[in-house]
């Protein structure tokens, strides 16, 4: 029985693109939102989640911290990197010079604000629930339009890809991690994330809790702080460092910083991206 | 001539209780997005712009931060605190027992989800562009309709306030601050932000600048990351840290920072707020 995928769909989606570069053999499920994703594997619904974490551009995706601090038990077992290729879809008919409305997610119309206004100044754009979604909303408009989606929504839509790669600035990528009972085995090439709280605000505490990254050289790849949600200036500090949880050096810095620390959580270790290309 | 202070409208908007906490005397001028209030002020429609920073459960306000760092030289001369009190307005004909549909800000929605679900379980959630846009929402609604926005928009736009402080989660707040063309004398009580980044990612090399204030020791009260917009896993961060840039230990700590990253931009000092409730 193949292993069972939960992803944010619909099809056609950035995560289904990582859900695929992350296992090809795995059915892969779509939920329609990060919260249903990522409870389908308490419920028995998926083996493992893929969610998006952090944009090249937009930054972390606050939702999935938020939900990693506060309410999953769930492990971090991969990361998964994948370009974003924003494509200018239309109907096969669909002259470009008649297209009256433009619709997409509002991030992806924001991240193609210089193509739109050089090349469809007239036209409208109108916003879809998701770049999938926007195929749709393309096909049941009166006016001529077009839909700003991914190459795969166009095969799997049977849309015309009428120009590809239309983002104001390139280097446009996603970063998508994985989300299972268990996270991953050591492979020598690892990545450790964990999220931690102070009880006070000392002077110099997030700096002396960073030296215990610093005095084992382990480096840290990654802060995000996030409000812990009583009040206002009081985070939650999210770590990324090289290295796995059962290496010495990271095993001595993870005790380190959970006696520095109030709540300590280790959200996983796995094997660090390589920068992966959509196929 | 009353000094202009330009803001996040329309009228109603918790934006605009911060531009009365700041200076009830200036006239405030209502722009209607972000980057608008704060071009305001090097276009001369407006003296000093008010724009928020930071919510105590959604975190920061990513829009505002990409903006100080990338493309605004205006520095940030004072920080307000407001209270976020949602309240569920109607018009006074309308019973609590006949609405059939609720109009807010998607965030406002969601941060009132249990009351809805437990009070007015049959309504249907409707998206606004703002709180305030919301009052309109419900005047021009065919089914008995409410709103959910602040105490201030039911003054302002005539609306009766059916249920004070509705939002699920306590301490809600959002932090403004104030853009100027100059930031603040010192005060004795004050707070300096600062962005930078690295050329490289040397192992420690974070810890080593946070360090600069950790000897002096000067308190850090926050720290950000932004991605840089230019590849994935490289990133700006934003520090604020207690003092006025012309202590002579603050000033000490800017040029340690400066010395040890590529990209340095003080932000302003400016008085450290006093959590202020909204009048």
């Amino acid at each position: 029985m193949p292993m069972r995928l939960a992803y944010l769909g619909p099809p056609g989606s950035y995560s289904e693109q990582a859900a695929i570069v992350y296992d090809p053999t795995a059915e892969a499920i779509p939920f329609p939102a990060i919260p249903l994703v990522v409870a389908s594997v308490g419920d028995g619904l998926a083996d493992e989640a893929v969610v998006p974490i952090e944009n090249s551009l937009e930054g972390a995706v606050t939702f999935t911290l938020d939900l990693l601090i506060h309410q999953s038990d769930l492990k971090i077992r991969r990361e998964q990197v994948v370009s974003i290729v924003h494509c200018l879809l239309v109907d096969e008919a669909t002259k470009t010079g008649d297209i009256r409305v433009v619709y997409s997610h509002p991030q992806a119309l924001a991240q193609c604000r210089e193509y739109l206004t050089k090349n469809l100044p007239g036209a409208a754009l109108v916003a879809s629930l998701s770049t999938s979604g926007a195929v749709e909303d393309m096909r049941n408009s009166k006016a001529p339009a077009a839909a700003i989606s991914s190459e795969r929504a166009a095969d799997l839509y049977g849309a015309r890809v009428r120009e590809r790669g239309i983002e104001d600035l390139p280097n446009n990528q996603t970063r998508f991690v994985v989300l299972a009972r268990e996270d991953h085995a050591r492979t020598g090439m690892d990545k450790t994330s964990v999220c931690f709280d102070f009880s006070s605000d000392a002077p110099g505490i997030l700096h002396k809790t960073l030296g215990e990254l610093a005095e084992r050289d382990i480096n840290l790849v990654k802060i995000e702080s996030r409000p812990d949600r009583r009040s206002l200036g009081r985070y939650v500090f999210l770590i990324d460092m090289e290295g796995h949880r059962e290496d010495p050096r990271v095993h001595d810095v993870l005790e380190g910083l959970r006696s520095r620390t109030a709540m300590f959580k280790v959200l996983g270790s796995y094997p660090m991206a390589v920068n992966s290309a959509v196929p």
